[in-house]
C-alpha cells in the first residue's frame, strides 16, 4: 500500500539521453520514461493495450512511440494515433500517462490522479540548482521496502557501527550521547544534533587538507513523505561549534536522497551528495560519490537481509529502542495520509475521477 | 485446461536415438518417451508409483524400464513385471502408458483417453514424407502459454513489424494492405494473402539467385486445433500472381509447425520449413533452417515478455483490434471443444472409463 | 511439522574455530551458534530483536554478542546487556537460546523446550571418542525433506541398484536375496543382515591389499528418532561368516549418518565413517572419506529428485513394497511422538512453559 497522490523522483535527467525508453517500476506500476524531440520528459503505462508487449521495446518516434508488435502508435499522452491495416481507433485503445516534472538533475512522476498533480508541492531544493553547490546525482536499486531505508536514515545511531570506518567514525560517538529529541512534522521529522570535539570522519578527511584536527559537526536532518531525506552537514575547527555565530571556516555538505517505490518489496534510491567548497576541482565530488557509495554499501547489506527475515517470518513484530522515535513518528504520520487517500478514493465522486483517470 | 483428447506432437524421431530416455513434461504430465528394441515409440508417465524416482533416470532394458532405485522393472505397456526380492506383484504397481504414432520425423502422443486414441485424426501433411520436399526439423522451447504463440501465428500484421530485416521485409505491407477475411474452420481457420510486386523478403533472398527481381507473394496458412499451423508459401516473378494457372517458376515452402504445451507457462514448438525445389543442394534447407530460427528468436522475446506481462497483472483483458480476427475465432473453437470434453469428463460413464485408464 | 523435543546435530566442531559466527537454520529456526571465550558452544535465535539485522553479522565479544546494526549487545544466554544511548533495557529484548552440548566431534542442539533438554538423552556412540577407530566427520546438504534420507538408508536393496560401482558392488545382491525381518524398537529399527560369499565392493577393495578374495559382510543398522542412522559393518574372509565365534582377520567399520531438518524441504547431513585398523595410515580414512561422498552423491541425485516430484504433485502417495517394512515402521512411531509432543504442548501448562521458554 502506497501513497500515490504524491510525487516521486522517477529518474536522473542523464538516464533519458540520445532517446532511450526507460523502463522502470514505479509504485509497482510498469512505466515507460522518455524524453520526446519536444525535449518534454514523457511517462506513459508500459504496456500496448492491444496484446500486451512493451512499450519499451518499441520505437520513438518524436514525442510519440510505436509498439514494435504490430505497429501501433501512441501519442505523448498516451492517445492511440495510428493502427496499421485499421482506420478508425477504438477510443478505448490508449495509454495511461503519468504527469511528470522536471527540475535538474530529476525527473519528478505523479503516480495518482492526474487531477491533483500541482508542482507546488514539489519539494524545494534550491541548492540542487545552485552552480556553487557540487554534487553527482545517482543511483542504487535495493532489494527491499523503501521504508527499511527510510527507518535507516531516521536513526543516527547506526552511523557509529556499521559506518565506523566510512561515514561515522567512531563507535564511541554511540556510547556516550544520547538520542536528540526531534522536531515532528505534519509530513515528517527533522532532527538537529552536533558532535563536538571529535576526529574527522573518512570520507571527509579524505577531501580535506587538515586531516588530524578535530572538529564539531553539526547535522541537521529532514525526513518527508513519502522518503525524502535531506541533511545539511557543517564541520568547523573543534570549538566553534559552541559559537554559532562564527562558522567561518566552515566545510558543508548537502545531503538529498530520494526512496521511491519500486514494488512492496525493492526500491529505487536516488542521491546526490553536494559540497559548496571545490570550486574547480572536481575530484572532491567524485571522491563523495564514491565514498557515499560505499557507506550505502554497508547499509545496503543489511537492509536487504532485513527484509529476508520480514519475507521469512511475517510474524515478527520489531521492539522499538528510545532512538526509534523518528521512524515511529515518521510511520504515523505516513499511514495516516495512506489511510487519508484510501478514504478518498473509495468515496463516490473520487472514484469516478480515478476510473477516467485509468483510461485517459 | 488443456484439450486432452487429441494428438500431440511429443518428439521428432532424431531425440530418440540410440536408446535415449527423453523425459518430457506435456500438458503438465511428466512423460518418459523411449524407441524400444521391437522399434515402437513407447510413452510411460515418467514416474516410478514405489518411491517417486524418474523412470527417465533408469535403464531401458528390451522395450522395458527398469528404475535404478530399487529395480522394479515396468513393461512397454507400463505394468509390473519385477520386483527385485518379492515375487508377488501387487496389481496397482503399474505406470500410465500414453498411445503413440510415429508420422516421420515427429512422434504424436495421445494425451487423454486411451479408449478415444484415433490415429485417423492426426493431421494429414504428405509433403513431410514426400522426398521431393526437403526440411530439417527443429525444436525450441518457449517460456509462454501455447495459445501466445498461436496469437502470434494467427496475425501476419506483426511480419511487417517483428520481421522486417528477416522473414517479413518491409513495414510497408502492413500500412498499405488491409486485413484479409479468414475462411472459418470447425477446429480453425484458413487464410489467403497475396502480396503483389514486393521485394524479395531476407530469407528468401538468400538462397535464391535472382535477388534483386520483384516478385508476388502467396501465403495459404492454416491453423487447426489444439496448435497445428501450416503454411503454404509460393513466389513468383512479379506479374505471375494475377494468372493463377501459370506458376511456371514457382518456388514453393511448406511451414508446419506444431505447439504442445509443456505446462500453463512454457511450451514445445517443433516445426520443419521444407522447399521443393534445392535438388541436391542441402545448404538451401540449412540456411532455411536459420532464418527460420532467427525469426522465431525475434518472436520469442515478445512472447515471452507477454506472457510475464500477463504473470505480472492477472486482470490485464487484450484489447481486439481488426487483424485479430482469426485469433479470436480459434480461441473460442478451442474453448468450446474443452467446454465439450469437460462436460463429457464429468458426466459418470466416461469418468469411470477415465478413473480405469488412469491406473492401467 | 518436526519433532522438537530432541537433540539435534547442529554443527560440527571443526566449523566453530576461530571464533565463527555460524548461521544454520535448523527445523526452520534461524540459530546462530559459536564458541565463547569460555569455550562453551553457544547457540542462540540469529535474529536481533530490535530491528531483525542477523545476529551471526555482528560481532562476537567474548561469550557475548554484538549486533552491528545499532550496537546492542546480548550475552550467552540471549539477555540483553547494553544498548548504546540508552540506560534501561528492556526485559522483552531478548534473544531466544538453545540448550547446547558437545561431543566431539558433533554439537547437539535441543531445539524445544529447553526445561525438558536432558543431555542423557543423547544417543551414546562410544566409538566417536574412542582413539582406535578413526574417521572424518563430515556435511552434506540436501535439498529434500530428511525424511527422505531415512527412508533411503532404510532399504538395503537400494545399494545393488544405486551404489552398483561405489558401496555395493553387484545387482545379483538384490535379486538372490530377501528383505530381512527387522527387530522394532520404540524409537526406530535395528536390522542385520549377512552377505555370504560376495565380491569386495569397490570403497573397502581400495583400502585394503586382498583384493580379489571373496568375503563375508555383515551389516547391523539401526535407525533412530529422530534420523539417526548408525551401522556396523564387518568383513570377514569368505566362508568365516557362518563361524561366529572366530573372527580374527576381521575389518570393521562404524559409520554414523546424522540427518537434521534445515526446513521442511531440506536437510543437513552429518556424518563420520570409521574404521578400527587404519592404525598410522591416514589414507584410509580419507580414501573411505571420499569413497563415502561418491556414494552420497548418487544417493542425493534420486533424493532430491523424488522432493521436487513430491513438490509437483502433492497427492502423489507411494506405493510400499515388502522391503519398505523398516520405513514404514520408522514413520509410524516418529508420527507418534511428534502427535504426543503436539498434544502435550496443547495442554495449558505446558504451553505457559512453552511461552516462557520462547522469550527467554
Amino acid at each position: 500500500m502506497f501513497l500515490r497522490n504524491c510525487w516521486y523522483v522517477g529518474a536522473i535527467d542523464h538516464e533519458l539521453i540520445d532517446g532511450k525508453l526507460l523502463s522502470r517500476t514505479l509504485l509497482g506500476d510498469h512505466v515507460l520514461l522518455y524524453r520526446g524531440d519536444s525535449g518534454a520528459v514523457i511517462a506513459l503505462n508500459d504496456r500496448c493495450p492491444h496484446r500486451g508487449a512493451l512499450l519499451s521495446h518499441g520505437r520513438r518516434e518524436g514525442d510519440a512511440v510505436r509498439c514494435m508488435y504490430h505497429g501501433i502508435k501512441y501519442d505523448g499522452s498516451g492517445k492511440c494515433v495510428q493502427i496499421p491495416g485499421q482506420d478508425m481507433i477504438p477510443p478505448r485503445l490508449r495509454v495511461r500517462s503519468y504527469p511528470v516534472v522536471e527540475r535538474r538533475p530529476f525527473i519528478w512522476v505523479w503516480m495518482g490522479d492526474p487531477a491533483l498533480a500541482d508542482p507546488a508541492k514539489i519539494v524545494d531544493l534550491p541548492y540542487l540548482s545552485d552552480p556553487q553547490w557540487k554534487g553527482l546525482p545517482a543511483y542504487l536499486h535495493y532489494d527491499a521496502n523503501y521504508l527499511l531505508i527510510v527507518d535507516n536514515l531516521s536513526d543516527f545511531a547506526h552511523l557509529a557501527f556499521v559506518h565506523t570506518g566510512t561515514l561515522g567514525g567512531s563507535e564511541e560517538y554511540a556510547y556516550v550521547s544520547k538520542p536528540k529529541p526531534i522536531e515532528r512534522l505534519e509530513r515528517g521529522f527533522r532532527v538537529e544534533r552536533w558532535h563536538y570535539d571529535s576526529d574527522v570522519p573518512p570520507f571527509h578527511k579524505k577531501v580535506i587538507p587538515e586531516k588530524s584536527a578535530k572538529v564539531d559537526r553539526r547535522n541537521i536532518a529532514t525526513m518527508l513523505i513519502p522518503g525524502i531525506f535531506t541533511m545539511e552537514t557543517l564541520f568547523v575547527p573543534a570549538g566553534q561549534g559552541a559559537q554559532p555565530d562564527s562558522f567561518a571556516g566552515a566545510r558543508q555538505y548537502r545531503n538529498c536522497q530520494f526512496m521511491t517505490p519500486e514494488t512492496e518489496r525493492t526500491t529505487h534510491f536516488f542521491w546526490s551528495y553536494l559540497n559548496n567548497y571545490e570550486g574547480d576541482d572536481s575530484t572532491i565530488s567524485r571522491s563523495l560519490l564514491n565514498s557515499l557509495i560505499e557507506g550505502f554499501m554497508e547499509d545496503k547489506a543489511i537492509i536487504e537481509r532485513q527484509q529476508k527475515t520480514l519475507d521469512d517470518d511475517p510474524k515478527f513484530e520489531m521492539l522499538a529502542i528510545l532512538s526509534d522515535g523518528p521512524l515511529v513518528h515518521f510511520r504515523r504520520v505516513l499511514d495516516k495520509q495512506i489511510e487519508a487517500e484510501r478514504a478518498a478514493t473509495a468515496s463516490p465522486p473520487a472514484e469516478s475521477r480515478r476510473a477516467e483517470t485509468a483510461t485517459s
